[in-house]
């Protein structure tokens, strides 16, 4: 527990001091103030975040953790789960939606087993944690035991620690696991305050009396296990999974360490909750990158505080709204350092002549 | 009128063929179908605009044209019309925000005078077409004659064209020009039929009085000339401005090279109306970037039947919000090209199974 308490402990405030300086530099370019719309909240967001008043975003990765659920033998799928494994190997040898993305983005993919079925082969760009084959049923018995819960968070942070030692200046999640919606609308459930019906979606394409039973699943999974909503870590053993619980390490310990945190889809959002749950504070640390037609979203997002930058219907995971997201991202950074300012391009500002008259 | 009529002529309906070879490869990719949302649709767009099953868009530019308009001595802009001399200047140093989103997106910046009050130095990236120092103030007289109306489209025709030569996948409209939400305004009023109080904004800053004068100035103007709402050459002259004209000749042209067109905000948004004015045919050769929070854009997109990528509450012109769509274009060309199909990595299609049993 020392590890998880000791990086909540190094979560600082946002640097209001950079923001200020950011700010202050946004009103000098050459635009009309509040032209570029969210692009300048946002690069004073980075600004507060990395505590820099003008961010670079140059190293940039996406970690995409992969774990199977014992909730996937409820029939909550629309894919077997040996699906997560062959994704996996999809995600390695680059064929993935997620690795062309990165590869545009000019970010590296980070794939890490935290407890896929059955054990994968080595390679370079993939960590083994595996805290077990795939979670238990959660319609019969907790997700994973409070020590597997520990483990999982734990190991995202020491990969955030792992990832900014070869530097990184965002960060994606991205996430891999047949079942996992129906842990993460479970997750979100308990720790956002709704019901199962409100957040129980159609994943990779149930149809509604599936989706129905999903919602029903998790209902008698929260009936049974009764997980207490203040406690992040009890949530994420009960009805959780793998991968979320070393989501929301990966989140706490890039927080720790000042890196923004680009958050994916509906995964990530359950990921962020059970993030904010341990800690709080990392809740600023928090950039949405876009609204997944995952009903249960919404709800997420409006408990965590926050707006996507995109709205594209999409649905897929592996974190690949989150790296779509990134050039936005980068350019609100790069605008607020590159840009001319009206003194330097003898540029005629209305607010300054305005100020001064 | 020649070059006119031979661009129209030349614009052909979107590639069926390619657009039912890209549909049946997305398909095949290894993600749930239809998990990638509006990028899946817009690849596809993509394959029925160049005519190719896997377009790649690797060659890109952004044309910003600027111009005076003599509408602005009747004080409807926040700034004075020098600030578009001023910042064409800052485009051609590279300080602007369209430089800073060009260079990271990879997209050259071609720079066009269609109009600027006093002339600019040469410059290796500035196309010098200037059909007068600014258009005539359209409170008093039509803002342009037939002629110069029919010159700025056809400049733009054959800037089209230069840039197709130097190599172009993706082009997007820019502008700049004090007092070009004004002209853009009374365009859309003419030419999608709203009011003049449905569509003239805030433009770079105005207060609640300054936007209904905008309006009442918009209103006088268009009583006092009558635009033709059937001969959009006719609305443009009376109306418009150079640089207006001059993106609506870059779309025809573009579209009759089969290039995709990425329209920035509520100045193409106007211009783009003239071009399918003159061109029904060139508006399935539209992509519309951005919603600006200019509010009559919103009239402009949907006269058009285009809906926007992005949604960042920008302001700005210059094609900003379009080089910011680049990447999310460029991403669905990428993933309908490079992702591994379910075949080539071994990965279990639900669709494909269920479709066989």
């Amino acid at each position: 527990m020392e590890l998880l308490k000791e990086t909540c402990r190094r979560i600082a405030p946002l640097d209001r001091a950079a923001m200020a300086e950011a700010r202050a530099r946004q009103d000098e370019l050459t635009k009309p103030r509040g032209a570029l719309g969210r692009l300048e909240d946002l690069s004073i967001h980075l600004a507060g975040i990395t505590g820099r008043p003008r961010p670079r975003l140059g190293r940039k990765a996406v970690v995409v953790m992969a774990a199977d659920h014992g909730v996937a033998a409820a029939g909550v799928s629309a894919y077997p789960p040996e699906v997560t494994r062959q994704m996996v190997l999809n995600f390695l040898r680059g064929g993935a939606a997620i690795n062309v993305l990165a590869r545009q983005a000019g970010a590296r993919v980070v794939v890490v087993d935290m407890g896929v079925c059955d054990p994968l082969p080595e390679h370079a760009e993939l960590r083994a944690v595996r805290l077990g084959p795939g979670t238990r049923n959660m319609l019969d018995e907790p997700a994973m035991t409070a020590a597997q819960a520990q483990a999982a968070v734990e190991a995202g942070v020491r990969l955030a620690d792992e990832e900014a030692a070869r530097g990184l200046d965002l960060v994606a999640t991205g996430d891999m696991g047949i079942g996992n919606t129906t842990a993460s609308a479970a997750i979100i459930a308990a720790l956002a305050g709704a019901t199962p019906r409100q957040v129980a979606g159609r994943g990779t394409g149930l149809d509604e009396a599936q989706v129905l039973w999903k919602a029903q699943v998790i209902e008698r999974a929260l009936a049974r296990h009764r997980p207490d909503p203040a406690d992040a870590l009890d949530v994420l053993a009960k009805v959780g999974g793998f991968e979320i619980g070393g989501l929301a390490g990966l989140i706490l310990g890039a927080a720790a360490r000042r890196v923004p945190v680009v958050l994916d889809g509906f995964i990530a959002g359950a990921a962020a909750l059970v993030a904010a749950g341990l800690c709080p504070a990392a809740r600023d640390y928090l950039i949405a990158s876009h609204r997944s037609t995952e009903i249960g979203h919404a709800v997420a997002l409006q408990a965590l505080g926050l707006r996507p930058l995109l709205d594209l219907d999409l649905r897929l995971g592996e974190g690949s709204g989150a790296v779509l997201a990134f050039p936005l991202i980068e350019a609100a950074a790069r605008l607020l350092d590159e840009m001319a300012t009206f003194g330097e391009a003898g540029v005629s500002d209305r607010d300054a002549a305005a100020e001064s008259a």
